[in-house]
């Protein structure tokens, strides 16, 4: 069944971390197309720099590359062509600052910093749902496949009193409207404390960049790539507890803190923030430059370069093998109802913020 | 033997990294009032701060602390007193960069930074020599003990046909007049470097505090600790070339890219660069606190914690104990040269530059 479900499968080679970075890197370049237009239109670098002759960048949720070292120099980029269109004989310099929770691996980050980049770099330990940077001193923040990670799960969640309590799941997909509103709740807390501190922080006229996975109004898609991937997930470790690798009060008291809102609820949050002006808004195919059939494969390492460590934590690092390879077997299994996602979903948000 | 010339010796707890980091402490605090004064007298915190309400100190070559999170304190408290005692009602934010080179272990500077914090605080993983920052966008600049780490030994040293070679040592100190100005030449280079990036980076009125070893006018000390510490080592090494420990072709081709600036070639390299006023300019005893006699062997713990890294990956890893160990036999067998200099030599720089 392995030869027949994973064709593309080549041998070792092909887990390597490039071909398991092919779907974000897709993301990324149907993005690029998006962030330079957004410069070009919208963002006023002249005055900007206009006191300091400095154009200060954030990237927040950066991880440790190569994806952020690629998106930070097209959007430099992009600034110094908008800077060459204006006919301005002095470049603004640029400043970096790479974020990421202090866990991160900074020295990482650092030792594959691109030599000679157009740029100073610094890197800047913290979370996000908080200040990080003196008032108005950013120009430009960005920030990819980040926010759907939320700062905490939901404390109802794990209430066996509450109405919300997620008894069996691992996620608000499929789950009780009490669980959804629960998840919602916090990803709007979230947002709130995150649009308060980017207000404090980005200078008037200064842009912000979110990318993060979304869904249409009012919709919870039953078909997108991402909740079938979770469904699977799921069914995995419901199959665990059956067969004993794992007990039902472990999987009773864990959740995934990730959340897809849509397009309804971040224009809801911006406004009742208040402090910027929504510039644009697009829901787009992250996979739409992907040939199917998907190299179902990859796409579950992919899903476990991402997913292991929060596993980890809570079940321990021996149930992963097995989880996963569950998992890949049900892509197998069901591998109809993941390709009739493939190509036909609007799943990725690319947001441009405004401060006012 | 060793019962007699380490007296303070109390077991294993007497090396831990608190007892080993003592002389450097003891530093510190002989510094911070000096500081204190500086910031107070010479430090316009209300007009630096006056476009951006924000203050922006970096701290280079901070290592992994705790030494930079204390002295970065001191700092920011000594800049708060003064716009109290301006009658400032808004306070200026504080933006810190820790710098030292991208193969310092940020990860550990990052998780240990203090909870509770004044400041927001970043990484700047790159070498001083050379720009680290945007132009006129650094305030208060803050260096110690890492200016007389040279970029690189001098060439000549290696060069077996240069009169600067540097046959059977490891230092300048004691050798041949050539050998000493091929190290002078090259902390000359260093220093313009150094003075030129960091000209472009101070903002006018900036200051900059350097911290470093230092001597006396056209004196070449004979007797000063350092000095004597290096001898010790040297003649180690050279004990381990006749027992064959080590090659003599090994010890040829090593040299410590250490230098210490006498008061007149400070002043004239600064003088030289022509950015900067010297605002002070001392020379005092670093260890004036330290009740004598020395732990000694506390002192030769702190010697290999500094210099271990750059010995093993000349020498390898094998030779390291041998080496600190010969070492703190040299200390016991003439500890009364060593003692003799125990608080009465000015060796360390405070230096006080502001940006004209």
């Amino acid at each position: 069944m392995e030869a027949k479900a994973f064709p593309m499968n080549s041998g070792d080679g092909a887990y390597s971390y490039t071909k398991n970075s092919y779907y974000q890197r897709a993301a990324s370049y149907a993005v690029k197309e998006m962030l330079e237009e957004a410069i070009a239109e919208k963002f006023d670098v002249t005055s900007l720099s206009s006191s300091s002759n400095t154009i200060r960048i954030a990237d927040l949720g950066c991880s440790v590359g190569p994806n952020t070292f690629i998106t930070m120099q097209n959007l430099i980029e992009s600034m110094e062509r908008k800077c060459h269109s204006q006919d301005r004989t002095n470049m603004p310099e640029f400043h970096l600052f790479f974020n990421d929770h202090a866990s991160n691996d900074f020295n990482t980050l650092f030792s594959s910093l691109p030599p000679g980049r157009h740029y100073f770099a610094a890197g800047v330990p913290g979370s996000f749902h908080g200040r990080l940077f003196p008032k108005s001193s950013l120009h430009f923040v960005h920030s990819s496949y980040a926010l759907h990670w939320l700062s905490k799960v939901p404390e109802d969640l794990l209430d066996k009193s509450s109405p919300a309590w997620n008894k069996g799941r691992i996620h608000c997909k499929n789950a009780s409207e009490q669980v959804a509103n629960a998840y919602a709740n916090q990803f709007a807390k979230d947002m709130e404390v995150f649009l308060v501190a980017r207000a404090d922080e980005i200078a008037v006229g200064g842009m912000m960049v979110v990318i993060m996975p979304a869904h249409p109004e009012g919709d919870r898609p039953s078909q997108s790539m991402a909740r079938v991937a979770l469904d699977f997930i799921e069914q995995s470790f419901v199959d665990m507890v059956k067969v004993g690798s794992i007990s039902e009060a472990e999987l009773d008291s864990f959740n995934l803190p990730l959340y897809s809102p849509s397009l309804k609820e971040m224009t809801q949050l911006v406004q009742s923030n208040g402090c910027f002006s929504i510039e644009s808004m697009e829901l787009t195919d992250p996979l739409s430059k992907i040939v199917c059939p998907l190299n179902i494969r990859a796409l579950v390492m992919h899903l476990r370069a991402a997913l292991e460590g929060i596993f980890t934590k809570h079940f321990g690092s021996e149930i992963i093998d097995e989880l996963f390879e569950r998992t890949l077997d049900k892509f197998a299994e069901l591998s109809s109802r993941f390709e009739s996602c493939c190509g036909q979903q609007d799943t990725q948000l690319f947001l441009v913020l405004k401060r006012k």
